[in-house]
């Protein structure tokens, strides 16, 4: 079940060094163990913003929620979810059923 | 290069019947051929709306407005583009970067 | 799996009353049809609006859509479709889990 | 008398964690008074967001002003309240004048 | 119970002139009504707008709606609705708690 | 000549709690003070927020940003002002006029 | 007592043209009688908009709403309207108390 | 002087193609018309959208207007103007003030 | 050359009382050193607002940028800029052609 | 490839003035040296604005957004991004093809 979800990071201007890239590191760490699973498999920088637009392929609203909610940078985050459903046009429908 | 692009459609409620079944054939012929070519790897539905979210790989902005603008539905849509660039945390890069 | 959604209806004021009729008919028909499925288990109406706040219980994304886009009032609807997971505060968790 | 409410928190990201525990832990507690008192019958969590979407069940506007504002997190919140009404084409309408 | 109530009306620029004047009619009368049974204590004309302000007092959302819905305007109405509480430094309370 | 003012008060969450009791009891007695004047007959809570819908009946715009400025939380505050007028329908006039 | 106006007209694409040159014609005649009376001092085009900005200088709100929806095009309009006071920088104070 | 210019066009869908191809030939004309005065330095196409965003160079906003409100397209516009100033920065100043 | 310029002020709640009084000294020596040139020939307090709305009347953009960059408060200001034109029913116009 | 890009400038009121004149200073050099390298061909002042509107002419998406990251003022901007193509009536077009 794909959803698309595009993330807005704000981080606080006096945010100290150190505790700025611990934060980007556990981010980066988790957002690929969850690629690696499968369950998130694209991620894109949109262009001029501290800012990503990404797919999710999950089982459930409430899977999403649960792997969103624990990426570190989750409180400095925006987050808005749009759930997708197969589109009537898509050509890998043909595939399927030719 | 890679541009996320979402369209919402708004048809006329009084567009003749045989008039909607002809434009939404050549926009399905129009949208597969492109996909074919490589230039729209994703079309999504977005749930609950008239609207898709689609992933284009195309060459320059130039053609990514030649290709919209030739949608039988452009005259009827409403799209909004955002540019994308790779994420600097998007696993695919440790594939290409070992 | 629930989802939130609100449903704007914006028919046109010079609709024939004949085909108003009928199509509030047959939205109210299909309503009662997947309410009396289960996968429609609320709907309210908004105070002072042409418009329902709804939540949904359904196995997928491509349900809902499926669902919503067959409403007959669906080409006069703005929808909003927001996903909803388990509220660690809800009391339903403890007694699940006492 | 339902309303549907939406709370969207935004906790300061410097607040003391054991003042954030406390509020959260207060939070929690008086929630679940209240539903258990019958006039908060539903909660649930918007998927990637710190924010629920609710439905309360109150004698009038009053007795839902005095729960909101006694909500630990309500100096936090942003609140929108939006009152509903029986929705015409309800089966339970159905089960009551059979 | 009160209720502060926004109406804004937009009739179609090219709606029958006899039409226009009988639902106008209706609509005063209508209003009148309401206002004469103490439901409607208020009603405002907001400058420069084809819009009211208005206040009411009833004993339930459901009332409301039901009141609303039966404007002859409410099709061409785009309404909002704000449930009213006592406001803590109303003079009023002291006159009630001297 | 009569204004409607709704009023969102915006305290900073670091306030100092002296601070805050007494700019909010110099508020009251501020507000208390116009509404024995008559200027200020109506103040009512928004559900769910820290904000008011008042009614100002003043003399001038002159003398409603002079009431409104001079508010012990003016500087915390967002404030919209919407001016006044009878509304045809409103019986007050049939009484003026019978 | 003065006040901003904001005005943007929507004529519909189709309207007749005679219709429009006798519309336009009397809104220009009724326009110009009012600022003769000096209640209309300042009328000015918002470049690239079909816009005015206007400042009123009247006796109260009714009589401003009295003017606005007397204006042939008031039921093609748009209109915003902002209270003015008199600015505590302004020199035109200095200049009656010296 | 410079000014942004955004220009969005909506023509009605059900627009005469003989009405249309002459306007938009002649929008043609008077658009390169100004531009070969110098007036209109820039045009380009908003990828995606029916809209252009240009650079005028003109003497004042008197004959901004006058350009714009002549365009043939004019009444199917929505326009936003932003006026432009010299940046800093511009490498354009070194080289006048080396 | 005109234009209507809107300006809110933003001052930080915690602001050094006596950096304040400074700060507000040098705008209004600033705002009336500018108006006394003839150049800012109207401001006005907007009602309920920490705002003003003024007329500026100066040679080219440039020249508006330079003054509005160098007032006191324009760090702490939102601006928007409004280009102006003569309007075709001003009767200035009937004046200067009889 | 041209894109037209809107950056505003938020800096924190408290920001240290040496900071302040470091950052303004590698972010003037920084913006000289693109614009010196073709990629950066104009950037204008927003009247009344801390705001730039620039137009970039580079081969990709991603070197768009690398040149923009790498401004030191980018944690303090928000930016827009408009993919821009030819617009049919540029007078270029004619020049190209005579």
């Amino acid at each position: 079940m794909l959803f698309a979800v595009k993330m807005d990071v704000h981080l606080p201007p006096d945010m100290d060094s150190d505790v700025k890239a611990d934060i980007l590191a556990r981010e980066k760490a988790y957002s690929q163990e969850v690629q690696t699973s499968g369950e998130w498999p694209h991620i894109w920088r949109c262009v001029g913003q501290y800012s990503n637009l990404s797919i999710f392929d999950v089982d459930s609203n409430q899977r999403l929620h649960d792997i969103l909610s624990q990426l570190p940078l989750f409180p400095y985050m925006h987050i808005d979810v749009t759930p997708l459903a197969t589109h009537p046009s898509d050509i890998a429908l043909l595939e399927r059923n030719p």
